[in-house]
């Protein structure tokens, strides 16, 4: 039953028509208006060559993680602008933040949960954080109220099924490489129990998702929103696991395409879809796609 | 015949004896002394926070892959130095190569190969020139030699057996994280074939590498010569396949621990065995250790 492998190229731009029953992800939906239950995760690297301001204004909640703050803080610090971006939440181990930067966000409203435990990181506090902060008026109002200090939130019941958030994560990739593949790795494990909400690591260079199993179309308003020069480049990453792949609107579109870690990847390859590409995959797996806010 | 697994965690400092039949990685190696057959690959990213001249002396063969010999001339160019550290080679298919750099390295010495073909990367390029350059005193003359310009290095014949040469590839990892997840992958893809070879990934916040399947003892003078605050923070990475784990030396030692992406991965751990510490891996896997040059 095996179909044989194969792989097209096509020229610079391509009419792709979406799927009838596709799953569609707006990977720029950030750029042009505010989205519904999403929040911006900030980690603890330094903050540049992003459009932070606008990211900031097209998600609701903004929680920094941990040493986070300091970042955001210093961020902002250079353009005299701390008080307009004030975090909902800080939440963590709390090793690294600093005195005056918790004092001060303090001061302007910031809420800030200690959680002791070492084992989950600030990043998954986060992410947990955001998902409680969403499934409902009750759950968001226990974080308004004392929290037990080293795994309260984690006795904050969460049912997958009423969970749908999209999650914006800066500082996530980059930086000491186990960082970096922790950082993926949550993703990949909460994805497959919260299969309702979406990941996006902003970097300086492209935006780093998760595709889902099945038929995806990625759209956007043009090749152009994202910022590159020529065509956008973008790499299909199986780190969770091998995956077969079927694309429509990539330079090299592959048809029943083993792809494995070890074994066939497809990276530099880019975006000729003029406004969208389809992209079927046999599982869950990691996609990035270059982009610059300038 | 499954043993439970199980976590320890250790104190700050043990002391680690090196099993007799252990494979000894010697990751700060590069910092000591000059290294045998050892080729420094630089690819095209920014230059910055590493001490290049120190990695510079203590590797024989320098290869800049494209655009990155732009990089290497850019860096010098600042401490007005470009002419103390010329590439041996500069092999690619030249799209982001700059006219004048090419034309300063080959005025004073530098041979550049020209591969225009699109099926292998400009890494996975410099790596194969890597290795033809070790294997013998005539696969290395055909260096000097005209080469095809569309694949000609894949026309010179390796013999596995007889290639041994240490990789130090610098900005392998960061940046657009389908060409970090590339670089990755070329290395856990050539290692199956090349089994001598050994790689390290140098960036500014960590050192990055292969451990072989088996028992892997790595050694170092001491944990400050890593060059950090505290014990030297790593991670074991299975970006390969799943992997069962049994270390010692670490702060938090494991037994018998299954580890796959979507599962476990053991990320901020750290070394605490003085100058050593065991890991044993049922496959081959990647560890990145925490390393600063300051």
């Amino acid at each position: 039953m095996d179909q044989e492998a194969e792989v097209i190229e096509n020229p610079d731009n391509l009419e792709v028509v979406a799927p009838e029953d596709a799953h569609v992800i707006e990977p720029l939906i950030f750029k042009d208006r505010e989205v519904g239950n999403s929040s911006l995760i900030v980690l603890n690297q330094e903050i540049h060559s992003i459009d932070l301001e606008g990211l900031w204004r097209n998600t609701k909640l903004h929680i920094c993680a941990d040493g986070g703050a300091n970042r955001l803080f210093e961020y902002w610090k250079k353009h005299q602008r701390t008080e307009e971006f004030v975090p909902d939440f800080i939440v963590g181990d709390l090793d690294s933040l600093k005195a005056d930067v918790q004092q001060f966000y303090e001061q302007h409203g910031c809420i800030v949960i200690p959680q002791y435990t070492q084992y989950a990181s600030d990043f998954m506090k986060s992410m947990r954080l955001s998902m409680i902060y969403f499934q409902s008026e009750t759950t968001r109002g226990l974080l308004y109220e004392p929290i037990e200090s080293n795994k309260g939130l984690e006795f904050i019941q969460l049912e997958p099924a009423q969970v749908s958030v999209d999650m914006y994560i800066l500082n996530g990739l980059g930086g000491r490489f186990d960082q970096t593949v922790h950082s993926i790795n949550q993703v990949i494990q909460l994805a497959q129990q919260f299969v309702q909400n979406s990941f996006r690591f902003i970097t300086p260079d492209d935006i780093v998702f998760l595709l889902r199993k099945g038929v995806n179309y990625i759209k956007y308003p043009s090749k152009q929103s994202f910022g590159c020069q020529g065509n956008p480049v973008c790499g299909m990453l199986p780190l969770n696991t091998e995956v077969v792949l079927n694309t429509r609107g990539l330079k090299w579109d592959v048809l029943h395409w083993p792809s494995s870690m070890g074994g066939h990847v497809s990276s530099s390859n880019a975006l000729v879809g003029i406004s969208g590409a389809v992209i079927e995959c046999s599982n869950d797996m990691i996609i990035n796609i270059e982009h610059s806010f300038n």
